[in-house]
This record gives C-alpha cells, sequence and structure tokens, in this order.
C-alpha cells in the first residue's frame, strides 16, 4: 500500500506550523472588536456557602464599568452535559471555590478587574463535603438539595456468573486504589468573545474541542434556539478534554453583550484557570481478581466512588468507561461493577484524556502486576496469554477488527530489557527496576445508538484549489493536517493545494467534536469519503474532457492522465477553470455524511461502540533514591497500535506528550485541597513536569491496518497516557519491592513506603 | 395552485427590512476594524494625458501616512471582462478624468485627503477621444495605442436575406437615435475593506453584485489564485449593474492593506462615484425598417456605434444585446446589424439594468411608432400583429416557452387610453397625448455554451431552522426574501424558520451573480431544487419514524402529518432533535447545482440561451407645455409577463423603481461633458428625479407560468425599465406631433423642436 501513497504515513508537518512558529496565528485572546468591552467574574472564595446578598452599586458606579449581571440578570436555566445541575451565575448557594457569583463587563481590564473588588457579598457558611465517602452518609450536607447522598449516578453492570467464578479461582486478590484531581494545563487558558448581530443573532468566538455540543449548551443556558448562535473558532492552544465542553462564562458574556450591546471578551487567568477547569475525575477504587494457577485472568469485581465534585460535566460518561472499559482487556470470563458519583465542594470534574479509562488503568494494571509477583508469575507472560485479539467478541460486546496488543507487549518489553541498567548503585541505595502496562482505549464513542459519525464538505474552487471543511476541531493536535493529507490522498493533489477551513457552526459540517479519539478515525473517514465522491467527480468531467473511459484515467499531483501515457492528460487547475464555466463541471463539490458500521450498545451498555479499538503497553525503567523516596524515570518505551499512520509527526507528537502528561500525573501534579479550598492556585504551586525531567522515550509504532478507519487508521491521542502511570508503578515495584497504590507517586510517599517496609509494616 | 401555496405570489415583507429600517443593516462603510487604515486615491483630472512624473514625497512625510502607492509598486496585470485592458493604476498614461494615478493609505480620512493634495503630478496633454465617429477616423488619437481606430470590438449579424427583403417591402424607413451616458445613483456609493489573513490568505468586503466574478478578477489584477482571495458581502444599497464588475479601488485596496500590513478601507464619495461610476454605453443607432402595407415588420438593418468610454467593462457585452435583443420582439423574418464599440476618453461604460438591450428598445420601439404614424396604421395594432408568442422559434434562436406579450401590450393599451385626459387645454398651450412600447428581455443568458447556472445549499439545524446558502447577491431587490419564500414552500415551513446566509465566496456555493435578471429565476430555481431534496431526506426519516410510507405523510407548517389523519405527526423541530443524535437523520442538508435546460449560442450567437424571456408592455400619458417645452409624465401603466408572482411586494418595487429609473433616464438624468471633462460631478448638477416628478403608475402583472422558472417565475429586474423611454418619447409625438430621437428629452430640446417645427422646418 505504502508504495501507492504520497502522504499517508509519511512525515508531514503541520499546514500551519508556519503560521503558529511565526506567531501570526490568531488564538482567542488575539481577537479584537471596535468598541468591545472586557468583561471579569467574581468567584466564590468559599467551598459551600449561602448566599445572603449581593451589592454591586459601588462596581456599577465606577466609571468605565458598562454592565454588572448577577444571577437576577440571567436566565435562570440549568445546564450541563448529561445532568443539567448548573445555572450561569450562582443562585442562592456557592458549591465550589471558584463558582461564579456576578460578572461586569468594562472598558478595560484593568477597572473590570477593580470593579469586580468592589462587589460586596454576604455568606452563611455552609458544612464542606469533601471526602465521597463520608458525602455518602445519612448526616452529610448536601450538595444540591435534590439530589439524595449525594449520588450524582450509579452504574451496575456485571457480565455473566462472577460469584460462582470467584468461587472456583485457585487464587482470589482484593485491594484498593486511587487516583487524584490534575489540570490540563494547556498552554492557552479557555475564554470566549461574544457579540451580538444586528439581525438578532449571537456570535461566539472560543476554542472549543466540540463546537456544536458547545452551542446547544450556550443556547439551553441562555432559554434561545441553537441556530440563533454561531460558534466561531479561532486557534486552539491545547484541551485535554477539559474544552470539550462551555464554562459558565460562555453564556455570561453573551449576557454582557447583550446588556451592553457591545462585544465582550473574556479570557481566564491562569488562576482562575485552575480554580474553574476541568480535572481528571478522581475515584477510590477497590479491585476483586480471580486467576488461576496457570496466570489464567477470570474474573474482576469492582466498586469505584468517584468525587464528581460540584457540578457534574462529563463525569457520568467517565465513571462509565471507569466501570466497564478495562474488562476488555483481558479475555475476562466475567466481570462485576458498582461505580458511585458523588457531588463534594470541590472543582468539578470532567473527562480529561484517557476520560475514565486511564484511571481504571491504574489500578487494573497495577493490580495484575503485583498479584502476578505475589504468587511468582512472570506478569508479562500473564498478560500475554490473557490479552484479547482481533475477531474476538468481548464480554461486553466489543467486536475486535484488528488488535495489536499482542505485538505492542512483546515489543515494549523486548525493548525494556535489552535497554535496561544494573538493578542496583552506590551499594543499594539506587535501586532500578523495570515494569510493563498495557493499554486498551476507542476511536470514537456511541452513546447508546446515537449518532457517532462526522460530516465533511470538499469544495474545489474554480483554480483547482482544494477547501475541506469538517465540523472537528484542531486543539493543537494536527487535525487539520490529517485532514489534508487524506484529501490530498485521495485527490491525488499537492498538500499544499489544499485548505482546511476554520470552524463555524454556520458553515462547518455537523460534527460531535474532538474528544474519544475520534477525529482522525471517524473526522478523517468523512473526509476520505467526501474527497472520493469529489474525485468521482472529477474524473467523470476528465473523461469527457480527455475522451477517455473514466476507468482508464488516473490523477497524481494535481493532474488527470492517461493509464496508459502519462503524457496525455489535463491538470486539474485547468479542468476546473475550463469547467466552472461550462455546463458539465460545476463547481466540484461533496457533502458527505458517515456514522461508522457499529451498532451502539443497549441498556446494560452491552455492545460494539466503537469503530475501532487501540492498544498500546509501555515499558518504564524507572531508578528509585531509596534515601530520599526520589523516583526518576530513566527510559520509556511507548508501543501503540495505530491502525495505519496518517503522520508520522503527528503519531510521535501524541506519544511525546501523552507520555509526559502520564509521567506529570503519575510523579509530579496534584491539585491540592485543604477543607474544600484549593492550594494550587498557579503554576507556581502546580508543579508541572519540564523538559530537564522528560526521560528518553522510544516510539514503537505497531500497524495493524483496522478495515474501518481511512486507511486504516486508529485513533492515537488519548492512549499514549493511558498505560503510563501502572507503567511506573509496576517499575517501583520491581526495583524497590514496594507497591503504592495511591497517585501521585511523590518522593515523600515513597520514602515513608520505604522506612514502613524497613520496619516490616509491610 | 394558488390555494396550495401558503408563500408563493403573497405579499411578503423582505426578511430583512426590521434590520434595514432600524438602521442595524451594516452596509460596507459600517464595518470597522481594529488598527484600520483609510485609503484615498489621486485620480486624473484631463481626460488624456502622459504622466511625466510623479512625486509622492512629502504625501509620504505627512504625518499619519502609513503607504503611498503608484503603478510601480502594484503588479503591472492588466484585468477587466471580456478585454483585459485596465491596470490598477495608470501606467504612462491617463485616459479619463478619474483615472486612477495614485492611492495612500493613513490613520484617518482626513489625512488621506490631506495627503492626496501633496502627490505632485505632471502631465503632458494629448489630444481627447470624445466622438465615436471621429474616434474611428485614421487621424484620431488613439485611446489604448494597440486598438486601431479605437475600435474595442464588433460585431456582425445577420439572419436571412435582409436586401432581398427590403426590395420587396412596401415601405421602407430610415432612422437615426441616439441614447447618453446616465448614472446608477444607487443609495450606497461603492467601496471595499482589504485585510490580509495570518494565513496569507486576502479577505475583502464588498458590495458586489458578481462576488465569484469579482474574486477572479481582483485575483487576475493582484496575480494570484483566486482561492486566496475570500470575498464577503455586507448588506448592499443598490447597484444597477455598476457593481457587477470590480473597480481599481478592489486590488488597490488589496494592495494598501498588504503594503501596511492593516486592514484598509475604501469607500468612494458621491463626486468620486460620478466619476468613476459604470454609467449606460450611449450609442448611436441607425435604423432601418421594411414593412408592409398591412402592417407586416419584415426586416431591420441597424447600424450601431456605441461609446465604450476609456476601459471595456462588460461594454462588449451591453453592444451584443443591443446588436441583437430586439429582433426577437417580433416576428421579423430577416435582420442584420453592424455594431462597433469604440474607445474615448470619457468615463467607461459597462452593463446598466437593461444592459444594451433598453437603448435598442428605445431606437426601434420609437422607430416603429413614428413608421406607423407616416402611413395611417395604428402603432398598437402593428405590435399586436408582429408580436412573438409562445411557441415561437424566434429568428436568433430563442424557444420561447411562456409568453405574456399580447396580454400585456391589451391590457397597458385598455388602461391608458380609459384613463387619458383631453387632448388639449389652456388654449391649446397644454398637449396631451398616449403611448405605448413593448419590451422582451431575458432571465439568465448563456454566454456561447458556458455555465449559466447556479448553486445552493440548504441545511436544517438540530432545531429545525433552515439556512439557506445561495452565491447570488441581494443588492437591495429582494432576493433573499424570495429565496426564503420558495425554501418555506418546498420544505412546509414557517419563513420565520429560515435564514438566508451572507455571501461569502469561501462558502456560499458558486454563483455567477446578480444581473441579466437571473437571480430569481435560475437563483431560485437551484434553491427550490436544494430545498426538495433536503425534504426528500426529511420524508424519508419521517416515515421511518412515523412507520408510514412516505407518499402517505405530508409537511405543512413545520409539522409532518398522515394525510388521512392531520392529528397524527411530528413537527420538523422534533424530528430534528431526535435526529441529530441518531444515525438515521443526519445533519439534513443539500448541494445543488442547477443549469438552465438551454443549449447556448453557436459563433453566429444563434441559439436558445436564456431559461425564459420576458416581456411586458407601458402606456403613457404626458402632457407637454408648448410654451416652455415641458413634458410631464402624468400616469404610467406598466403591463408584465413575470411568468409567476413570488413576492409581489417585490414585483412592485421592481415595477415602481424601473419606471422611476426609467423616467429619469428619458427626461432627467444627463452625465454632460465638456471637451472630455465631467459637467455633472455630484447630486448637485445631476438631476434625480424625485418623488415630486413621480406620475401615478399602473401595475398589470401577466402569469404565464413558464414551464423552467422556480414556481413558473421569471425575472423582472430589468424590464421594468426598458419600454419605459420609447413609450413616453411615443407619447410626445401623440401629443405635438413631434419626435425627439435622442435622449433625454429636455425641455429645451422639445421647446426648440417645437419652435423649428412652428417655422416648417420639421
Amino acid at each position: 500500500m505504502k508504495n501507492d501513497c504520497s502522504y499517508i504515513g509519511c512525515k508531514q508537518d503541520f499546514i500551519d506550523a508556519k503560521e503558529k512558529v511565526t506567531g501570526k496565528a490568531k488564538y482567542l485572546d488575539d481577537m479584537n472588536f471596535p468598541g468591545m468591552l472586557y468583561a471579569k467574574i467574581l468567584r466564590s472564595p468559599h467551598p459551600h456557602a449561602r448566599i445572603l446578598s449581593i451589592d454591586v452599586s459601588k462596581a456599577e458606579e465606577l466609571p468605565g464599568v458598562k454592565a454588572v449581571i448577577t444571577a437576577k440578570d440571567c436566565p435562570a436555566n440549568k445546564f450541563g452535559m448529561e445532568i443539567a445541575d448548573v445555572t450561569m451565575l450562582a443562585i442562592d448557594k456557592v458549591r465550589y471555590v471558584g463558582d461564579e457569583i456576578a460578572a461586569l463587563a468594562a472598558d478595560s481590564e484593568e477597572i473590570a478587574e477593580e470593579a469586580i473588588k468592589l462587589i460586596d457579598v454576604k455568606y452563611e457558611l455552609l458544612n464542606v463535603v469533601d471526602d465521597v465517602e463520608k458525602a455518602m452518609l445519612p448526616e452529610s450536607a448536601l450538595v444540591h438539595e435534590n439530589i439524595k447522598n449525594n449520588i450524582v449516578k450509579e452504574y451496575h453492570i456485571s457480565r455473566d456468573n462472577v460469584d460462582e467464578d470467584f468461587s472456583r479461582c485457585d487464587y482470589v486478590f482484593e485491594s484498593e486504589f486511587s487516583t487524584h484531581r490534575v489540570s490540563g494545563c494547556y498552554m492557552e487558558p479557555f475564554g470566549a468573545v461574544a457579540k451580538w448581530e444586528e439581525n438578532g443573532r449571537l456570535t461566539i468566538w472560543t476554542g472549543l474541542q466540540s463546537l456544536f455540543q458547545g452551542r446547544n449548551e450556550i443556547a439551553k443556558a441562555l432559554g434561545i434556539e441553537p441556530s440563533r448562535i454561531t460558534v466561531k473558532s479561532p486557534f486552539i492552544g491545547g484541551g485535554f478534554g477539559a474544552k470539550i465542553w462551555i464554562r459558565n462564562f460562555h453564556p455570561i458574556v453573551a449576557v454582557l453583550a447583550q446588556k451592553t450591546n457591545a462585544p465582550v471578551k473574556y479570557v481566564l487567568t491562569r488562576e482562575e484557570e485552575m480554580l474553574t477547569t476541568r480535572p481528571r475525575v478522581a475515584p477510590k477504587i477497590k479491585l476483586k481478581l480471580g486467576m488461576m494457577k496457570d496466570g489464567t485472568l477470570v474474573c474482576k469485581e469492582s466498586k469505584i466512588i468517584a468525587d464528581n465534585g460540584a457540578y457534574s460535566w462529563a463525569a457520568p460518561k467517565v465513571l462509565l468507561n471507569m466501570a466497564m472499559r478495562t474488562d476488555c482487556l483481558y479475555r475476562f470470563k466475567s466481570t462485576r461493577t458498582d461505580a458511585y458519583l458523588v457531588y463534594t465542594n470541590l472543582i468539578p470534574t470532567s473527562g480529561f484524556r484517557g476520560y475514565g479509562n486511564s484511571q481504571m488503568h491504574f489500578a487494573l494494571e497495577s493490580f495484575i502486576d503485583t498479584c502476578c509477583r505475589r504468587i511468582g508469575l512472570d506478569p508479562v507472560k500473564v498478560k500475554l496469554k490473557n490479552a484479547v485479539q482481533r475477531g474476538d467478541l468481548t464480554l461486553h460486546g466489543w467486536k475486535i477488527k484488528s488488535c495489536g496488543l499482542t505485538e505492542c507487549i512483546d515489543k515494549a518489553y523486548k525493548y525494556i530489557q535489552e535497554n535496561r541498567l544494573p538493578k542496583e548503585e552506590q551499594n543499594g541505595r539506587i535501586k532500578r527496576g523495570i515494569g510493563i502496562a498495557c493499554m486498551n482505549h476507542v476511536s470514537g464513542n456511541r452513546g447508546g445508538t446515537k449518532f457517532d459519525g462526522s460530516s465533511a464538505m470538499i469544495r474545489i474552487h474554480e483554480d483547482g484549489k482544494v477547501f475541506v471543511f469538517s465540523g472537528e476541531a484542531d486543539m493543537g493536535q494536527g487535525a487539520k493536517t490529517v485532514f489534508a493529507q487524506i484529501a490530498a490522498e485521495v485527490l491525488g493533489v499537492d498538500i499544499a493545494d489544499i485548505t482546511v477551513m476554520p470552524l463555524d457552526t454556520d458553515i462547518s459540517p455537523f460534527g460531535l467534536g474532538t474528544y474519544s479519539s475520534r477525529v482522525t478515525t471517524v473526522g478523517g473517514k468523512a473526509v476520505y469519503l467526501a474527497a472520493g465522491k469529489v474525485k468521482k467527480q472529477i474524473m467523470e468531467y476528465a473523461s469527457k474532457v480527455l475522451e477517455k473511459p473514466e476507468d482508464k484515467l488516473i490523477i497524481k499531483n494535481g493532474r488527470i492522465m492517461f493509464m496508459e501515457d502519462e503524457n496525455i492528460g489535463i491538470t486539474l487547475k485547468k479542468l476546473c477553470e475550463s469547467g466552472i464555466r461550462t455546463r458539465d463541471a460545476i463547481p466540484f463539490t461533496a457533502y458527505i455524511t458517515y456514522d461508522p458500521p457499529t451498532e451502539g450498545t443497549d441498556a446494560s451498555f452491552y455492545g460494539d461502540y466503537s469503530s475501532a479499538y487501540t492498544y498500546g503497553a509501555h515499558g518504564v525503567e524507572v531508578e528509585v533514591d531509596t534515601m530520599t523516596g526520589k523516583v526518576k524515570v530513566l527510559r520509556i518505551v511507548a508501543a501503540h497500535d495505530v491502525g495505519k499512520i496518517i503522520n508520522k509527526n503527528g503519531v510521535l507528537g501524541q506519544i511525546n506528550g501523552g507520555v509526559a502528561q502520564g509521567i506529570g500525573w503519575t510523579l509530579y501534579e496534584n491539585m491540592v485541597f485543604q477543607d474544600g479550598k484549593p492550594l494550587s492556585n498557579g503554576l507556581k504551586n502546580y508543579i508541572l513536569m519540564t523538559i530537564k525531567d522528560m526521560p528518553e522515550i522510544a516510539s514503537v509504532v505497531v500497524e495493524t491496518n483496522d478495515p474501518i478507519g481511512p486507511f486504516g487508521a486508529k485513533g492515537i491521542g488519548e492512549p499514549t497516557l493511558i498505560p503510563t502511570a501502572p507503567a511506573i508503578a509496576n517499575a517501583i515495584e520491581d526495583a524497590i519491592g514496594i507497591r503504592i497504590k495511591d497517585l501521585p507517586i511523590t518522593s515523600e510517599k515513597v520514602f515513608w513506603a520505604i522506612k514502613e517496609k524497613e520496619e516490616g509494616g509491610r
């Protein structure tokens, strides 16, 4: 296949790289409009409090302040993704530190900031709910008065007979794990500009991952019809899940723009981002595992209590993934999960790269490893023995159409074995170990039987240049480049002749957005099909012009030629120039809607629901300084089944980024709270991994040529982060014989664990 | 048919009326961008001169001036519509008063204006070419050195044997007519804002009638690919043909924006509009007419010498229409035309409502009338006798698929006869007369065998709201409303649920633009077909949801219902809401390209080339004050075959506007030149008819249900002006027995003609 392809699988520079590196690319904060005002939002300093009064009079009097709003000035509509539980400004009560209370628009940011300080709010403090287990007790305060026991959502999912299976297992293990809140810390803080048009329509510029779903939410909050709103996306500086859904500021700026009859801009400061981002859902996970002596994994039981935070965004969906997805990594015979999502007075959580799957992978991949070690089995052999394979129908009903799991494990293990350093140094102070962890994930995710597809439009202009329209966002990951490559490849034109159009809900074909690692596989497939349809139009017209049957013509490098004699032909440019003014040619245009051939799931969540399932394995070597507890990752090998590489630069970028974010999650990053109050309120006290901490990364790409994805491609956005944490934890046990079950694995935690072990406690 | 239709044929308020009357609609000059600069252009004060030197240094030194450009700073590419003969700034020579020499961009309009005065140009004056007949002589100066005898274009078209036919006619008449330059005087002066985007693309906001053709011309001038340019249209305040094609300022602002790296705005002052608009092509027409005693019109010969002005825009096409179109108004057996288009050092002419056809109608409809009077025949009876009829194949190959000419003549004549006043008053000082003139025109105009169609896209959003995309411009005539009506009618939804999207060449489906009275007939048909395609998608999905065959369902008022029981059904809104998230429904979207079923013309211009031909007749009663020569139009009846009314408000508006503009052309408006220098340089010395001069207008609409147009509709944009001038001239002869053959018919001209007649000269 490769020999026929010009763009697929190559190292393609991102098509917007030049704009970005020259600083020309316009991000939201670069956007300015005549008469534009600047918004600021007053946020709660308390995790849980009743609002007794709000006095905005002093703020209103400050010269340059154009409007001050509180909940009484706004529609009281609740919005949210699955559960509508939030209003744009707090009514009666605040539920976390950062909760929006009042907002204003002023002539400058400085005035707005000054004015915010003049708003006087009187509170009655309430009991703070900050522990999920306590939150579920009858005596707990309620975050939302109508939600009993603070339980937002629960799932009870079982396949086959777990109890019977446990009873016949050679070994049954039980343990508990937990993961914590981390922040996306994308380069570009989130924001929006709102402007009401003369015809009564609202335009919102914002860097959402999912423009159409965002538009719906904004409409719901404002109580207007979605089609009255145009959401447009400038360049976006990352999102990692925290920009899939809207924030309160989206409807807030719309209300301010309406009140002031002016465009209003709002961009979060880094501190506000830290207060109001959408961190990873933090669960406590109890696992029970049933195995046979020969290493066969038989059954698994999980109990999850996850911290939702104060309002519910994607957390219910995240919990569902957490509850189910790893069950399909190995050939379990039976599983049972009871999962609870609990409101607390902490920052609302949501989907974050891995979307729940990463949390459960940490638990399960850690647990299997430690269980194997306990009974003297090689964890790698156990994983190989139980790994799912192509052709499997998993216990949740997934149909595995391509699977490189075994190959990923093999290659990761081989690499890490061959490159490992001696196990000890400095008389045993430095200890080294290796660990392997596996992963599975999706490429698109059909909710029930809902649409999981994407649309694309391709239009060729009269100079032969190609415009590609998609509704899927490029957060910086390179979606535009992948779409351009696919279109160039199918159409047989130079990628420089392709423009991928910016996102605009009025114009962009409907797409669900950038999440579930779906953009290349599903969005790319729509582009692939649209390009194929346009190519057909081109070839039909070329066949008339060249007087040669279509099937005797080829298109290459923007020129349609006789198959048997490439000297005879016509360039696409010339064909279009002649075409646009003739009756046959029409502007070549195709509009396609594509939905992958999966059935979706039934009421018990059983069914094949992703276009393609992805697999990978990370191998890690760490060294632990037993005197300080400091863990250093020496090297990582990241082996991933991507189906087929579209852009090698993109795949390697995802691997580097995912691994870095994975190490950060495991060892460095932590949103710390005390009595419900966040202590990490900026990058000064929230530790991100820097280039100095970055280990050597070896990338291994496995191509399994998925039968559904475009050119065989599958998603690689989220997978690269998923196995990093358990691989590190496994390597730590290999080095020092200690299992750390709670993220993050800080030096302090390791230090005290070593101390405890030395004292014989463990 | 009418009973089944909700929107077709009704009096529909323009869908953008509210925005316009409340002043909210944004026209070009309302657009502002941060950092925007203002351009001014230095124009030639001489009709013909060599540029010896240009010194811009003082202008450059003025604080606030950001860039000054002359031809040497610009691409030297020639552009233009049929003949590329103009550069954006003059090289070596200026060819008319108003020709662009230098341009600059500054922080404010005031600074720009000040700076323009500081540019020092030295000229060598050249002989002025300002008379078409002298221009063709060998001794004439040449406007363009490479064009011999100043003849830009000539046509020699003959059908059958004219010479033989003249030899057997009972009567052969010869005479000469002429028409003059008039200006469109649309409400909104033309202008543009140019902005280079970060990705190297150019955006131009401008109110062009033909965005895609404009984009091509701008690209040609700049020497870049059309697809690198986005042309966007704000609201447009009229054009009448003068905004079909670009002006020099379009590429000029693009160059200024590039040099200054800032958005640059340029809007013509009314004085500059008068200098550089695109007035009506001014021809001298010699006619020879062969008739039989019974009134049969047998043959016709024309010689046209038309004044092109200094550069060629649509004038060649205008001349072709002038040369041919009236030949198909009556059943002539043979015709011959020799037509010449001649460069002069006057303002360049182009297409103006009627597009050449109005000029020849003045000549021919005046001539037939006066010939009939001379031989004692009733001109109305002669016209009725010779009028083309449905089913005719005309001598130029037109296939007449619908024709209301006879009915229009009958109704116009009956009305004007019944309402006429006494022939004389004040002892003969005031004399009254009536006149009738007919017209034909096109609805779209295929050039050769080129594309003459239009594209449309219709998209239904998830709240059931409908977006209509077309590439055809609404100049204020109501195209958006007509498209909305057609879509509402086909889809069975409320017109309030339809949004017609603004024009943008990146997004709008390809359309040729607003000219040739094609928008409703051709653009509307594309919308009609796209709506039909979307309706099919809706009904297919509704059939699944309602479990009822498609042909047993209807859609009405936005609700799909059982035909047999309208209580069972689902609203489109609900269907879309459910649809967008299900696998079946997809966002309902259709993209259509439509080209009317006409063959076009061969090398001799023979062939059927318009989707539909339109017909009409005006009846006029005038009174002439024989003491002053002043002509007053008392009443006009305008009978028009529109095929089928889409929007009655729109049709009546076109009739009122066309008649007013027709009277203005006939009696009031005149661009006067002296030695090549324009004397009419603003509305203070260019007389527009005002409301006080407006006669009573009776509108008669004839519906012939054209088989091709949407719902049977044909174009009505241009026709309404075409017969006004000859009808007035005919009424004047009826009143005072004097034939005025040269427009305009000023009081002075009538006064001297009366004098001459009294002295027995005539």
